[in-house]
């Protein structure tokens, strides 16, 4: 199979198709009654746990094939909620259909894990999935593009010298070097930070791998020097239009960091500049001193 | 009972007392199993059904009651979705304990009435709740208060000239002249509403009424000239801080009007200029010649 070939074959969200790491990591196999099963990848560990992105990404799959029959295999809407750290092994999403429509149905899903044998929740989603282009195509009013320097001077983690964690093998992320200062330890100051996205081997973006570009970057606090892990508590997803092929522009902004808890948005634009998904999510603010 | 007397059990999430409609209307009632039971009232309803946000604060009242033996009344993040239109009469609301942490508690709810014989499902919730009081003092950044004309130059609805509806002599909203030609037949074309909000019988807001406030006001697409009811998909509320006394300054913006759908975000200072909620929701757009 030629690289085009496998590129229309996920481009078209088949999921046979394993020539791709994120095809693989994300596989999940129906075992009924809206059960799936599938298997956490250390690969997409971050710190001590899997990235939260990757973990609805896998969920935000085992949803659209529950939703194939209704042809609702597109997220408009998810809302994950974060209770404990996922690890590599085993896991099971299960799919609850809360309400059907004729152009969009509506689903509680959970992510779970055996641990010290019992069933662990460790995160709870609703979700509502639809087919992205039977939308209307009316733009009537945009959120322009980011402002991104040309990939050739942006800065891959690799450049800033340390030891990449194993996520960030999976994406190939180039920062816009204004926002980039942390990663040699000096920090913008700003709440922050913009790059372009593409998985490392260049598997074509989709609507539910926006589930992953939207969690993949570095947190937001790192502009302001907060290096620590921000624990996400919430983050909600709407995927608004299919990407076009292409690595995509991202920009993540923080807000309200104030009483433990900060807000961080994520906008996704692809090559053609329209915003095809973004999220915010709540998150704690690392406080190195208390973990 | 003094006003001051009532302000102040309010004010504490006493839900003993009724002498303001908002505690009347969204009194619910346990009968066990996580399992609440109230009525929505027909005075607030707007267009052919209750306001969402009405009857988000009324889930997330009786999400509070169930947590009220962990210490976790206050909500830090809610996500509805919204399935089919509430009507007046008896609801339902039953919640389930996801996880409880010492910190926090996520919960899954449900909203349901009876329709020809059948339980109905409104909305459905995920809420994580915990002590607004408990979090850590410190503001790192702040989202600067919006600027507003002093409330005797902005315009209440009734200065429209129009028939308001029910909802809207429950609140006292008072908009920014700037953003108020909609109600002129003059748009100002911007996807932005600005103004204070209280609550007509001046009952004060405490973190659960933050819900009803960030659904309050008209949708941002008014400011487009796009008058029709444009229904929500979905609902993230983030609530950051109790609010003082006082009417709270309200934003909504609006952007990506697009595919059908556009986002609107809407934020809540207090009096001190302290960002206490925020939200973003997924709407339909209007399409006045689809319905």
């Amino acid at each position: 199979m030629t690289l085009p070939e496998r590129a229309a074959r996920a481009w078209h969200g088949d999921s046979a198709d394993d020539a791709y790491e994120y095809d693989r990591a994300t596989a999940v196999s129906p075992v009924g009654n809206g059960v799936y099963e599938g298997v956490l990848d250390p690969g997409w560990v971050i710190g001590s746990a899997l990235n939260g992105g990757y973990v609805m990404a896998l969920a935000g799959r085992a949803i659209a094939l529950e939703l194939t029959g209704r042809g609702h295999t597109d997220p408009f809407s998810v809302s994950a909620y974060f209770l404990t750290p996922s690890v590599p092994g085993p896991v099971t999403v299960r799919v609850r259909t809360v309400r059907h429509g004729g152009r969009r149905s509506t689903v509680a899903a959970t992510v779970t894990q055996q641990q010290d044998g019992a069933e662990v929740e460790r995160i709870t989603l609703l979700a509502t999935y639809g087919a992205l282009a039977d939308n209307p195509p009316e733009v009537l009013l945009e959120t322009p593009v980011v402002a991104l320097p040309p990939v050739e001077q942006c800065v891959a983690m690799a450049d800033g010298g340390g030891e990449a964690p194993p996520l960030m093998h999976r994406f190939d992320i180039r920062f816009d070097p204004a926002t980039a200062g942390w990663a040699l330890g000096r920090p913008s100051g700003e709440p922050e930070l913009r790059g372009w996205f593409s998985l490392a081997d260049d598997r074509p973006l989709d609507a539910v791998s926006m589930l992953l570009v939207l969690d993949a970057f570095p947190p937001v606090t790192f502009g302001l020097g907060q290096m620590g892990w921000a624990p996400t508590l919430e983050l909600t997803a709407h995927v608004r239009a299919v990407p076009v092929p292409g690595p995509v522009a991202v920009r993540l902004t923080g807000s309200n960091v104030a009483g433990g808890h900060f807000a961080e948005d994520c906008e996704v634009w692809d090559s053609t500049g329209r915003l095809v998904a973004q999220s915010r999510q709540l998150a704690l603010l690392p406080r190195p001193t208390h973990r």
